[in-house]
């Protein structure tokens, strides 16, 4: 799948003829442009839909929003959603297959994936490694896929984050949680840095920005802490100067960029294996 | 064309290269993804417009907004607008051929031909059956297509609702007009319930959704009042519990969802038709 | 080029597999719908992206944004924005080519382009034609590209409108400037008319469009100033009555909505040659 995004003809006829209906409750670029790009490049068709503008304005329960688009025969729905369990809820009610593109806190399957898939093509494993994650630990749905899918593949977790963004209970998802930002650094191979909400500033969960980028945020000083082969990671979009500086995530040691090329791929890969029921084995 | 939505593979060639403007300048899901699935499904070019962020927001006249449009060649304009009349306007002063897609208060002859479908595959034809419309008959488009349809095809039309929702000259259509809901449903064949616009909830029209409910809402007991072999359509989005019931909408006797399907169906017809000049033959 | 546009047929397969990103931070219809209508004329896959519902909202920077576009590997990225610039920083900072869709009062070359083969369409060249460019020359983003062109090519440019919307050294860039219309459409060849931004009124830069159109609209008789065989522009939308009157915007010698159609060829033609290399040569 990465080869394809390589090519000057990056098309190929894998999933023509499938409809794929995009159902995004709640804004965003990268993912939607990923799945997007990915579906095209498979060419798979795509219907595009946004809440504004939608029957849900109308009142109409969002199961009836679902069991009307599946009446209309797509192929797959990938949906996302500002409240935790609504892939699911579709998943057990539509016959049409759900991906979900990030449900409220709860998860973001795809984000981890192509996580995965970097920190593998950068290490050759997943196993053994350490990977330190930063940031608001409660609210993120990037860290909790991650450490359903890094714990299952052998890796060593820690979460990072002030008091009042750690879990109380997070521990019990097999994972070491510390507020102490240097501790979580020491000997990581994997710095994956979350974006802070800026919008929940205000509310009494920290005191400033500068106060945040003082205490979690990751510059050259601190990176220095990690293993000197550490990689730096971010889901994005990335608040310079607030969880990350900028020499940190311009620097060689980032593969954000990576990632989002990965996230293409990954996302091609998830399409084409919940359509055909096998994986791809390359278009030669 | 319902068995193209059948398939694995849900694309014909038949429509390739030919160019079809959508514009929507009223909120709408299912009609607008009704038509843009049936274009891809004939592999016509599409491009999108919604009122938002257009030019008709810089104060350009409509006619000059399509005008505009009709210069860049596209083969069809598919047009929904919050006023009666814009389709054929457009229609009188454009080479480019229009679809009316709903408006205003006027019609969504789309909608009545998918109800029609809907009808005879199940019955097997439409004359001599007797279809009950109960709703909002005033500011319905839904209802005016459909008794231009079902009255020209033989079909008995009787349309139902308060009497500040019913207009007083509506019987001059060719239709029994009554406010009593039992009434209505006596020997009907077919009971199509019309969305209540709960926006309108707070004018004079009626009271509160709990008392229409009550007076026009269908559940199985009243049902029972129609044919025992009686279906029940609804052009959604539905309101439950004010409208319609939940224990009907969902029975085997609800062909609400077969309405979505068909209306793709349909609506392939109605572009290849228009773009070609005869009607589908198979692509066998 | 403009031959596809008139073929049943209007599809040619030679950007198929390549990916352009339509990015408008700015609302446009014509120019959004043109580039559109070319990519799908050319077979090139597009993404659309709107400022509203994108991570701009969430604060990232527009670098980000676009190296972030940049990491799903689309060929070539159309853009349009507000700030002057724009274009040219992200040219010099990705290595994806980058097309100017119109950036602030600055530049708004395909529209020059469009403009430029009208013309030539219609004289058979573009040297020794006098231009007369009248309206709100201060702001207009379109007379700044057609300068430029119009005299590389070696017409002969006029430009004209109220005092407080003519920047006082815009003589330097080659053109003749002057406040009084009817000087400026003497022996006119070309008469391009400039769209007035009404929400500008209200400000001090034209006391009411009564006026401007008493003293800069163009209506027949003064037309007929210009030169017997003159033709009349005007990038659009029209402010009918404002800087035009419908007599002459409908009459004979505007070319207004050929410039439309002539905005879809320039734009494959611009697409075509940053993709492949080299000229479009047919498709025979």
């Amino acid at each position: 799948m990465l080869s394809i995004g390589r090519r000057e003809m990056k098309k190929v006829p894998a999933l023509r003829g499938r409809m794929i209906v995009n159902l995004f409750f709640e804004a965003s670029t990268r993912t939607r442009f990923s799945f997007e790009t990915a579906q095209k490049w498979l060419s798979a068709d795509s219907l595009n839909f946004a809440a504004k503008g939608s029957s849900v304005e109308k009142g109409e329960s969002l199961l009836d929003t679902a069991r009307n688009l599946q009446a209309m025969s797509p192929d797959l729905i990938v949906i996302r959603h500002g409240t935790a369990g609504v892939p699911h809820f579709l998943a057990r009610n539509l016959k049409a297959g759900v991906v979900n593109a990030g449900d409220g806190a709860h998860e973001h399957p795809t984000q981890a994936l192509l996580d995965a898939l970097t920190v593998r093509r950068h290490f050759g494993r997943l196993s053994e490694l350490t990977v330190a994650i930063t940031g608001d630990i409660l609210h993120s749905r990037v860290v909790r896929s991650n450490i359903w899918l890094l714990t299952k593949m052998g890796a060593k977790v820690r979460v990072c984050g002030p008091p009042t963004l750690l879990p109380p209970r997070i521990a019990e998802m097999g994972v070491e949680a510390t507020t102490d930002f240097d501790a979580a650094l020491e000997d990581a191979d994997v710095v994956m840095m979350l974006r802070m909400q800026l919008e929940r500033q205000g509310s009494s969960f920290f005191p400033s920005t500068r106060e945040y980028f003082k205490r979690y945020g990751l510059t050259a000083a601190r990176l220095a802490r990690a293993r000197s082969h550490a990689v730096v990671l971010h889901p994005g979009p990335m608040n310079r100067g607030v969880e990350i500086s900028s020499e940190v995530a311009d620097s060689p040691r980032s593969l954000i960029l990576e990632q989002v090329s990965n996230g293409v791929a990954v996302r091609m890969a998830v399409l084409y294996l919940l359509l055909t029921g096998h994986p791809w084995e390359g278009d030669a």
